[in-house]
Parts: C-alpha cells; sequence; structure tokens
C-alpha cells in the first residue's frame, strides 16, 4: 500500500450539487460535503469554491498531503479526453478541460468518467459487484445510464464514450421523443421521468379510477406512482409492470452483448422493490436467448445513498495518474502500476 | 519468437465441411485440407479422420513437432470450457468436451471457440482490424454472428457466450420466427436467408413486375436478389434498402454500448458491395446517439475468404495452452505469456 498518501477525494457533479468527500481504501467516506453546482458563470470562480471547500474538509481531517488521486463523476465526463464534453445543465460554456482544470488547482493528479461509469467502479470497489468481473450496471434515475464492466475493466470504447445504454431505441416506430433528439430511447419509458411519462398515458387511455387521477397530471412523479401501487391502485401497479417489462425486455438484449454476470440496478426508481422487480426479471428471462436463460443475475446496489456517488468517484481516485506534470510539480508520485 | 514451434493449426468446423490448415506466425497457409463433418455417428471417428488428416498435411511440410498450437471455431464451442455446447447441425451428441478430446489425440494444446469469434480474432491478427482496440465483427452469412474486441480482447462474457448479437431481437411485436425459438432477430433479417425472406414478403405484398417473379419464390436466394439488383430490378433493389436500414439501426443500438472505432463485416452477404452499404451507413448515421456519428468506421473483411476461416481460427491457436497436462506429457512447452 501507498501508505504515504492513503487517501483519494471522491467528487460527484450532480446537475443541483457538486458533492465531495475524503475516502480511504477501505471506502470509508472520512469527512464530505456539497456546493452548489450552478452558483457560479465562470468554470474558474466555479473550481475555486470546488477547491476551497474540498480542501477545508482534507485539512479537517489532517489529510493535507496524503491525497493519492482525485476521481470525478460528472455528465458526458470523457475518461479519454478529461472534459466534459456537452454540459446540458450546466452554467459555464463546454467542452471544458476539466480534469486538467482541477489538476492544476489541486497538484494532485485527477481521473474523470461520467456518473453512471463513476457508479459502476463505486459497486465494483465496495458494493454488489465486488467480486464480479462482468457486470452491467444500469442507473435508473432522471434519465438511464449505464457503466459495462467486461473482464473487470470497465468498458469506455475507443473515444471514451461507451455504456449509452439509456439511448438503445427500445420503441423503433412511434416510441417517445428523448433528449438526445431522438424518439424511443430506453431512457424515455424507463427512466423516472418515463414513468412520469407512462402515468401521463396510461390515465388518458384508460377510464378505470386511480388515485393518481387526483394529482395534477403534468405533476406527476415516479414517486406518487410507486406510492399509488404500495396501496393498491391497479394502474399504478400496471405502469411498474410495463417499465419493467419493457426494461426486461432491453436486459434481454444487452446480455446477447457481454453475458454478463449480473445487471447492478441503482437509483431511485431501482429502490421499487418487487412492483419493478418481479416484472423485469419475469420479461428478462422470458426474452432471453435460451443459453442465457437462468443464469444472470439482477442485483440492487449496495452502496449506502447519501455516499454513494462520491465513493463511486473517489474509487476512479486510485487509477488517476499525472495529465501534464510539468503544470503542477508538486504531483510528482509514483502513479499506479497498471 | 518461439523457433522451436512456429506453425499453428487451424481448424473451422462447419455445417459440411471442417477445413484445417497450417499457418506460420505471418498468416500465410502453408498448407490446408478438408474432411466432411458429418461423416461419422461416432465423434472418436469423426477426430480420427481429422488428426490423421491434419498429421498427413503437417507431415506433407515437415511440420511434425513443430506445432506451437491447435485452434478450433465451431459452433456453439466455448472457449472457457472448450465445449461443443449445441451441435444444432452435428451428426454426435452435444454437449461434448471436443478441445479436451483434440488436444489428448494430438498432444498439442487446443484453444476453441464459435466461428464468429475466430473470424474477429483472425480480422485483428491479419486483416482490417489489424490495429484496431475497439471493433465489433459482424459476420453476415446463413445467420448473424457477431465477435466483440474491447481493448484489444475479444469479450467471451463471464460463461463464454458473449456476441451473440444476431439474436438481438429488432422487430418486438410481429417479427419473424427465429431458428433460436424466438422472434424478431436480427438474423432473421439481415442475414443471407433473412434477405430470402425479405423476398417473399415483397413479392407476396407488391404488386409491380421483377426479374425475382421468374424464380420459384421458395428457390429464391441472396444471390438472386443481389443479381437482380444488379440488373437493376427495383424491387430486388428495394430489399438490399430494407436490409441494408435494419443492420444499420442495429448497428447504431450496439455502439451505444462499447462505442467501438469499427464494424467490420464479413460473409457473402458483405460483398453485396454499395447495394447493401450504402443505405446501411446511411440508416446507422441517421439512427445514431450524436455523440458517435461520423466516427464509427464500416470495413470489410480483408481476408481472402478460402483462408480466412482457417486462418481466424489459427490465430487463436498462439492463444492455446495445455488444458490438462497430465493427459498428454508429449505437449509440455512453454505458454505463451499473457
Amino acid at each position: 500500500m501507498l501508505n504515504s498518501k492513503p487517501y483519494v477525494i471522491g467528487i460527484d457533479m450532480g446537475g443541483t450539487n457538486t458533492v465531495f468527500g475524503v475516502v480511504d481504501a477501505r471506502g470509508v467516506v472520512l469527512a464530505s460535503d456539497s456546493i452548489k453546482t450552478r452558483k457560479h458563470n465562470d468554470i474558474n470562480d466555479y473550481i475555486d469554491e470546488l477547491y476551497n471547500e474540498t480542501m477545508r474538509i482534507v485539512r479537517s481531517i489532517d489529510a493535507e498531503g496524503k491525497i493519492f488521486g482525485i476521481g470525478v463523476g460528472a455528465p458526458n465526463a470523457n475518461y479519454f479526453t478529461g472534459m466534459i464534453e456537452d454540459g446540458v445543465n450546466l452554467p459555464w460554456p463546454t467542452p471544458v478541460p476539466f480534469a486538467q482544470l482541477l489538476e492544476e488547482k489541486f497538484g494532485i493528479p485527477v481521473a474523470i468518467t461520467n456518473d453512471a461509469n463513476a457508479a459502476a467502479i463505486g459497486e465494483m470497489t465496495y458494493g454488489a459487484a465486488r467480486g464480479l468481473k462482468d457486470f452491467i450496471m444500469i442507473t435508473l434515475g432522471t434519465g438511464v445510464g449505464s457503466g459495462i464492466v467486461i473482464n473487470g475493466q470497465l468498458v469506455y470504447g475507443h473515444d471514451g464514450f461507451a455504456g449509452e445504454l439509456g439511448h438503445v431505441i427500445v420503441k423503433r416506430n412511434n416510441g417517445r421523443l428523448c433528449g438526445c433528439g431522438r424518439a424511443g430511447c430506453l431512457e424515455t419509458y424507463c427512466s423516472a421521468t418515463g414513468v412520469s411519462r407512462t402515468a401521463r398515458e396510461f390515465l388518458e387511455i384508460r377510464t378505470e379510477p386511480s388515485m393518481l387521477r387526483d394529482i395534477p397530471v403534468d405533476a406527476i412523479t415516479s414517486k406518487d406512482v410507486y406510492d399509488a401501487a404500495m396501496n393498491g391502485d391497479k394502474v399504478a401497479k400496471d405502469i411498474f409492470e410495463y417499465t419493467g417489462k419493457i426494461l426486461g425486455e432491453a436486459l434481454a438484449d444487452f446480455t446477447a452483448f457481454s453475458s454478463p454476470e449480473a445487471f447492478v440496478l441503482f437509483g431511485g426508481l431501482a429502490k421499487s422493490g418487487p412492483l419493478l422487480m418481479k416484472p423485469l426479471v419475469e420479461s428478462m428471462e422470458r426474452n432471453m436467448l435460451s443459453i442465457y436463460k437462468g443464469k444472470v443475475k439482477v442485483l440492487l446496489s449496495e452502496l449506502k445513498e447519501a455516499d454513494a456517488a462520491v465513493l463511486g468517484a473517489s474509487a476512479l481516485g486510485w487509477e488517476a495518474k499525472p495529465r501534464n506534470v510539468a503544470d503542477h510539480p508538486s504531483s510528482v508520485q509514483a502513479a499506479p502500476q497498471a
């Protein structure tokens, strides 16, 4: 072990909050805090605040000079280039060389990847995927993200953009319009937003009573659908059936790609219990090629929600290598061996 | 180089013929021949004949004792277990421990994988994918097979069955029945057989004249459709448009998985030229997530058809490691380093 630098920093940049923490090699979050992601219109101001606040918690646990690397999970972040390529929800212009800017500021090597990949690395290092060499992380949040691990390694693809399974087309004709500009993407059906859209469709097409009819149709959230289903509402239960069926069909197809040992589900929707899991697993098994049937587990994330994003990002910190040593001589140190 | 064992044997087991050859490190096929795959009802008789005929050509080029390993491409062959798991077209019962049987007979380490994976390894070692670390081989034959290479390594998955992209569902509703027992698989549309099926559908639904109407409808082959299209037949050209469109949609989705640098197409249909390639590439680009557009090449196999299968299988021979040394002490030798 590299005893002189026993900690990593994990940074999870969300659309609203940027959460950061100091983590040790066993995955214990020793200190963490957050800042608002969208407070500054100049990225340099954002990075200044992130640096000051992060170093404050680093000092609070006497970890200055003991940070091996920094790992960042951020939307559309590219592992190879260190760029945030397309910041739909960010107040500053993109693309931006985020890893390099952070590395120059901290004088510590930085590795970045998108949030779903960071979650996969976290799950492999500390969570439900410990010991698995072949699994696919599916994050079910506002959108659907994925992180693919094959033979113990995260799949980045030739350009760093592999693993966009939320944008596989599941309805080729007459599919729902997606934020990506296309139609029929998995995430338009199986994200939290997708569940809301399904609710609106079902309530319009069907005539039976439902608790969901008491909520203004445009305000229905996936949580509302969950609550109604748990109270026995038939329409709400059918919405989960429909969501699980489509996700199961998609997972069956994904299996034909990398034949994973497991899918690991993460995010709010993943916590819907049997409401989602039962139709999902049934649909996956029914739609699978026979050689895969009964062999692929569907697991739930084991990372504590509050820590998950930071843990996932921090695990990447152990892979960080100096990007441009000339710019930060203070960071000269042994890079982790491949 | 391991000068004392400078050759490998490549064996390609097809439904009709089993082709075998002796190959050197530069990919030159020094000698080759074939036997009938289905002549014997006992696998031991098949292996005896394969051994005798292979050793005959080995001796003919004075290569006895100079064979480093044997690589085999066979349908449903599993790299990890060495088994042929399901021999739909084979006269002997399966599963059968094919690698072990061959290794005991030859006293030489044997590695086996399915035919599409063997083709991918061959293409990476000697063909269009030389120098590529991330590509997907798509074989367009009687069926559709695939071999996926990520970061320079073939993807086997946790059980050896990764890469069955011919059985991804491309028509979820009302899709064509597939030999796998399901419906709507890619191979029911984009294989040579799929093209014949499309021809039958188009000729029944459409009314305009076509050269293809001169052929008994159940006898139309993909070659007939190709010939008609090259002679300007509108229906035949539309059949290729349709095939290319569906394959392009599928490749766009596959890209979201591993973000490959290229797809490499192999097999009879792949040689249809712009008839297939033009609609395929247009459809792929139109259906891709924007971050991938304009970045993924579609290449044709560069392996000489007569040699391709043997070359692909033989390339795997360099990876062969003794499976069970006790059974064949004559094979004790340095295994290739990882």
